[in-house]
């Protein structure tokens, strides 16, 4: 995984959980820090459907397995 | 919300959360300093089964709405 590619993909997922990883919407989850395996596992639920949420799942079609990847690679290296 | 009594209750969670709230089993994810709002609304939906676990949904329909905002209480008071 391609932690710099998903940096450049993160600047959508920032305007709600910060550009740093760190939400500052009451209720958004942190992600900084977070197991890659699971931000990634989740990414790939809202894609599928599997876990269900009105504003990531679009978010979540957009995106390719590398796009996961990379994203979940940039948030597990940021410090929380 | 108590987090004194979420501490208690968070035994259970521990054995894949982490005593800290860090997880140690790959793929599963760190509790620490992440959001109280966010904790309690997970696992609020496993306990209704709008999110889909087949591990932490019977484990969430045992938790009171108390235990569920003493639990977030605690593991958003832990550094992440």
């Amino acid at each position: 995984a391609d932690a710099a590619a998903g940096k450049e993909k993160a600047m959508v997922c920032a305007a709600c959980h910060g550009v740093e990883g760190k939400a500052m919407i009451p209720g958004y989850p942190h992600l900084a820090g977070q197991s890659a395996q699971y931000t990634a596992k989740q990414l790939k639920a809202f894609r599928d459907g599997s876990r269900s949420d009105p504003l990531m799942a679009p978010l979540a079609k957009a995106l390719s397995d590398a796009d996961i990847e990379n994203l979940a690679a940039w948030y597990a290296s940021l410090s929380p």
